[in-house]
């Protein structure tokens, strides 16, 4: 593993004033860690001349690489070339490649190039262009003090792929052996203290050059595997498969795959409508499987059959078992499933009623009690679960449980989920 | 307006690795505001001795105040107070006031004090204890450099409760002149740029002692009004007065009020049962209200109509209006809105019916066309808007319209708001 010391600087009245929350440091340490590079120290001012200079200049000192984000924008405002101009005694000038990226930049859009944006081809004399493959403001880099020092422009899409598409390969000849390779598997239903100790315990010999991260990402869990030399990238496959093997159908695939893509992919693949009657979650697996592009040809309809009497009049839920039951129970979340696949002529159909809270819980249905109930006409599943904590937490995991559920169906997996085991 | 020079020392190895996204240094900018203060530098370093010595010796040199964040746990990655006591030259000791808190904190919740936990009462000689309104790790702090260094928790409902409640005071006290008072108000359906370009041509003369903020929390924008001195704090009232009457019912209300809860409040004052009709906003107004604790006294249920079968089939919308003038249309979605009232019983009703896209468009119904019906059965409105933009962007706009169109007509407002305006 190497040892480039990377350090970030970051501009921007905003990032000061709490009105802007810092997304890209954490961004760009994300991908600076698929090279097994790892942020040494960041320092954030705001747009005044004086500390930028005077950062620069100290980081500088320290650092093998200085990432100075932000500031290269067309205002008075912005005022990274100026400080790095004063730092490296350098007068500012147009620069000719810079010029050049703008000039095609706004001729792309039909914009005449106007004053403002010709400032950002005033940058200090000497410096190497870093292309925007995005944006017009160009990054620029100069070495100073025995340090890489690169501009990149604040906007954090434009940011992002200067990052990733310009700056990566100049760090990789720099840093020409490193193998890093990174693995990322999407889990949902198992807690990351879970997912560790479950690893300890049943792979006690994980090898030390596969380094494994956990990420919540709720209601998701994102597992990390990265390997940093020839040996890891090697054996980094016959592990992977004994993680699948161990969590099963918990893992939901590779890369950034979220549930709602997920349900509406294989329902598009298996030609299948999904319908949902939905009492506790309030609307909300609706919307997350209508936030998916496309979800018109597999989803017609859903019901938010809040109250006992709609539950009874739009889905037809027996009477006699709303009051000698309950709404939260299983002969209720059964018929709502049931009433919606008749009337959204549906093929599957989830129905979820439970109590969300802060109120209506009593000894018997505590905040945080539901029952699921899942399937088609002739194979209706259902369960109750618990999940007590806050009213958000609940609505938004038991909506994802309720998706998972459609998830495995679709699959047609039997075993049941580890999170059928928690109980009051 | 005062000129205390205040810095933030970030401390934590999930800040540096991307895992973390660092809210903390938003929010205390955000309460140092209160009082006028702003933060002139923030450095963020892991969970490393050596580099937290050199940052907390390096930025009391320049600081009135240095604030650090974070490395006040139980465990051997925090090393906040072993990095302090080097600085300052001062053995680490059990401090009996940190011990006090700590002993009562874990009697009060039940547990018995464990080694781990000992540790956080093992602070320099000599710190005085700061408050810890919620959590058991004591803040501290000790002049060094000419420069007060207080430590606070990186947990964050921790750090936000000691930096407001025991923090702040002592701020207060060295900076006696501070008159600052903030007055939020929280807009719907007009934008930053719009705002701030009707201020600047309507009240020419806005006073320079009361400093105007703005802030996208979307889809509602802040308006912030901060005054630093007694002529501002007395001049303030009256040119809220002016902002309100210029804005009239695009503002909801002061703080930190949001549509959803505002919308739920409305209905129960008055007694009202809501009921909704969505097509392309898919279940978020549903999810939107019923997000809100207690929505089951104002909200029966819902009905996600996404395709013209279930539109005609559950609430009668006509097939002759979803032939001829398709189902994004005026017809249509007024047909919604009153077979929603009559399915659910309910006093007012919201249909909406679009075109999310990313495809799904035409010539004469671009995407971002939608329709909106609102009202009851004797007072039934229609509007046709248009939000092109992301699917994302477009959902989460049309379900926050549709809850402010219920808003208006519940505070009997004719008025059409701005928004209306917009067109193809």
């Amino acid at each position: 593993m190497t040892k480039l010391n990377i350090q970030l600087l970051l501009t921007g009245d905003e990032l000061m004033s709490g009105d802007v929350l810092d997304s890209n440091s954490c961004m760009m340490a994300d991908i600076l860690k698929m090279q097994g590079l790892v942020l040494q120290r960041k320092v954030t001012v705001g747009d005044n001349l004086e500390l930028l200079i005077e950062e620069i200049e100290s980081l500088s000192q320290g650092a093998d690489i200085l990432i100075i984000n932000g500031g290269l924008g067309p205002t008075v405002d912005d005022k990274t070339a100026e400080a790095l101009a004063s730092v490296i005694h350098q007068p500012l000038a147009i620069n000719e490649e810079a010029m050049a990226h703008l000039v095609e930049w706004c001729a792309a859009r039909g914009f005449e190039l106007n004053g403002p944006n010709k400032k950002q081809a005033l940058l200090p004399d000497g410096v190497s262009i870093v292309h925007n493959p995005i944006g017009s403001a160009p990054g620029f880099s100069i070495s100073h003090n025995d340090c890489l020092i690169i501009a990149t422009p604040g906007v954090p899409s434009e940011a992002k792929s200067m990052l990733s598409e310009s700056i990566m390969p100049i760090l990789a000849r720099m840093n020409p052996d490193a193998k890093t390779q990174v693995k990322r598997l999407q889990v949902f239903g198992i807690g990351e203290s879970t997912l560790q100790r479950t690893i300890n315990e049943a792979l006690p010999d994980w090898p030390n050059n596969i380094e494994l991260g956990f990420r919540a990402a709720f209601p998701q869990v994102e597992v990390k595997l990265t390997v940093h030399d020839e040996a890891g990238v090697k054996t980094l496959p016959q592990w992977q498969v004994k993680l699948e093997s161990l969590f099963g159908a918990h893992i939901l695939g590779e890369g950034d795959i979220q549930l709602p893509e997920l349900v509406v992919s294989l329902l598009k693949q298996q030609q299948k409508q999904l319908t949902l009657a939905e009492s506790c979650t309030g609307g909300l697996i609706a919307a997350k499987i209508t936030s998916v592009a496309g979800a018109s040809q597999v989803f017609e309809g859903g019901f938010v059959t809040y109250s006992n009497a709609i539950k009874e009049k739009v889905l037809g839920v027996s009477r006699e078992s709303l009051i000698s039951e309950g709404a939260v129970s299983e002969p209720v979340v059964r018929d709502m499933a049931l009433g919606a696949l008749k009337v959204a002529s549906a093929s599957l159909a989830v129905a979820v009623s439970g109590i969300a809270g802060p109120g209506g819980g009593s000894d018997e249905k505590p905040v945080g009690t539901v029952w699921l109930a899942w399937g088609s006409e002739n194979k209706m599943s259902s369960q109750e679960l618990f999940y007590p904590g806050s009213r958000d937490y609940f609505q938004e995991y038991v909506a994802s449980a309720a998706l998972d559920l459609i998830r495995r169906e679709l699959l047609g997996i039997e075993e049941a989920p580890w999170y059928f085991k928690r109980k009051k």
